[in-house]
């Protein structure tokens, strides 16, 4: 399918380019989301300070907003970093961890959207629901929502914002406008490790900030984190578990290629 | 025993309940606590703002404060969050990190008992005599205090403040008024890798957060830790270290059944 | 070499001593630092709030000023802590991470040189160029700057602020007026893993509380560093990455031993 050979050749692209991602994200998983955007080759820098964060996005190839644990000084910080990377024109990946869940998270979530205008929306099919304005359960900042009416909700949001939308659950959704694919790789042993969420939005903007095409970056990152997650577990012996699976998780992100995106990438049109 | 039964139930209870676990605790140890949680079948929420916390904790099973790493904004977030949590009955589990090290955090100690109340206290002998008014020498927060006379001071202090409190220890004590238990697992190298006493908090707030019985699930979470300790350290290899223990931990708490603990358990009446 | 004799017998201070050493630091690699503190030996505490720093410096043995992240709270921290420690004459290890890329960061650095007066300055050649008035070409928080020159600067500077200068790359430069050597241990992978700079930091302030002779602590830290990823990196079997590394780095610096040291110290005078 033509979309995977895309997918593939941003992997090259990311290589060659090794993006500035610029986060500003939540302090539970900002570890693994740094050493995620390095494991497959961008470069990440973390700054959140409303005094230096117009600066530091100038140097960046895409922008992270993850609401994981935000504050009132992080959302000021959130909003000014926003518009400054929408004036550049780079990629800004939006991450609306736990939407829904409270009013505060709501409101800075239509805030990012109506003020700065994210580029790609990452999350999963509660959060999506929320933002689409329909009802969906929220339990914390798990996501309970069933998966059916995904395609339909995801275009929906996708043309109202004007933006890739990619929901991320058993079956991955990404759309653009009417443009739809599915993504079929990942282990529900990813939902066992917190920030696999997370790292995969920073991924996203990994592969956005070295692609002109987002919705291909979408993808991108979205099918190598549910690649590597096949990979590790897989890898899996008897008597290794969640603790074993984090770290192999990383090789196998290390290790991709774009000759494992071709061969074990399963992706179809929506 | 009867206790060892008890315990092992009530990691049955804790993985059919999937219990919701707010925390606001320190920003070092805090991926740490995401995943043990998660790791041992419960739902990390992690939010600090004092806009939203109120509402986040109105999901939530069970309620953490630690204060590892407190600063103004994070302590009058404990303060609100606890106190709505008393409300709703949940468990409360305090950490005193630290406690005796400074003014600051024993004066927060002492506002987090007296405003929100909590339910089980769980940290080393040095905080829990500095928290029972008597001697204790403090090194940063490291405990450095013997263990004599721990059982005395862990009665002492839970009829004083109606809590259950857990002291851990090379011999961990758990007291309820005058209902005591020791636990003999674990391994010293526990007391090497940062955060295995924030992780034995977030567990005990996780079986608190599925079961009734506090004393036990104080028990619980301290006696897994322990066991999932003893787990890793007796699978290391040659030239493997503190590295390969540490994620050898949370695949031990992962493969945790209840028939282990009932096996592995070493408990006796204080 | 009587160095490598003097980094060997350091190593064998700091097990003995097990120095409390202070942090301020950035939230992304504060576990990895405080982790690493443990693994060497030392004993790490955390602590960032202006009401308690200066107390809590008050047990330390090393201060370590790292501004990976840094906001408006916690430079007023640094400042303060930094003074206190200063009193003391407890050694203060500055990590100026990102110098150079923001207005805030280069004036937060100037404002800790000039109020403060660190012993110890750890940083990347662009940094540590920038702190020395230099031009270097700064991309978000990594090194890009060669490394000609390295030593003239390290004079300069180490000669300017009256400190021990560590710049790490693919040979570190230690420096101390005109006392200068060179370490020629490490591994470019040690790049791949965020936080490895900041552990590097952290490794001095842990050998520095332990001995008298800064310039031999600063020597240690990056040596063991560099060594540790060397046996990381050799152990790496088909099929393992980063993952893997970052778990077997820790291992090393665990089974680091004054032996270890002499056998595969490389080291020479500048």
């Amino acid at each position: 399918m033509e979309i995977l050979q895309k997918i593939s050749d941003s992997l090259i692209a990311l290589k060659n380019k090794k993006p500035l991602v610029h986060h500003i994200t939540n302090y539970v998983t900002v570890n693994d989301c740094a050493n995620i955007t390095l494991t497959i080759g961008a470069s990440p820098v973390m700054a959140d300070d409303i005094g230096e964060v117009d600066e530091m996005v100038s140097f960046a190839s895409s922008l992270v907003l993850n609401i994981g644990t935000l504050n009132s000084r992080s959302i000021e910080s959130m909003l000014a970093v926003g518009k400054k990377a929408r004036e550049r024109g780079i990629p800004i990946v939006f991450d609306p961890v736990g939407v829904g869940a409270t009013s505060l998270r709501t409101a800075t979530a239509k805030r990012i959207i109506e003020e700065v205008g994210p580029s790609v929306i990452r999350g999963n099919m509660s959060e999506i629901k929320i933002l689409a304005g329909l009802d969906a359960q929220i339990k914390g900042v798990d996501s309970t929502a069933d998966e059916e009416d995904g395609i339909r909700v995801a275009k929906i949001l996708s043309k109202k914002l004007n933006c890739v939308i990619a929901i991320t659950g058993k079956q991955d959704i990404i759309a653009k406008g009417d443009q739809v694919c599915l993504i079929d790789n990942g282990h529900p042993i990813l939902s066992q490790v917190t920030g696999t969420g997370c790292m995969a939005t920073s991924l996203v903007a990994s592969f956005c900030g070295a692609n002109e095409d987002w919705f291909v970056g979408a993808a991108a990152g979205i099918m190598t984190m549910g690649l590597a997650g096949e990979l590790a577990q897989q890898s899996l012996q008897a008597g290794e578990g969640i603790g074993t699976f984090r770290m192999r998780l990383f090789d196998a992100v290390w290790t991709m290629t774009p000759e494992l995106i071709k061969e074990g990438g399963i992706i179809s049109n929506g």
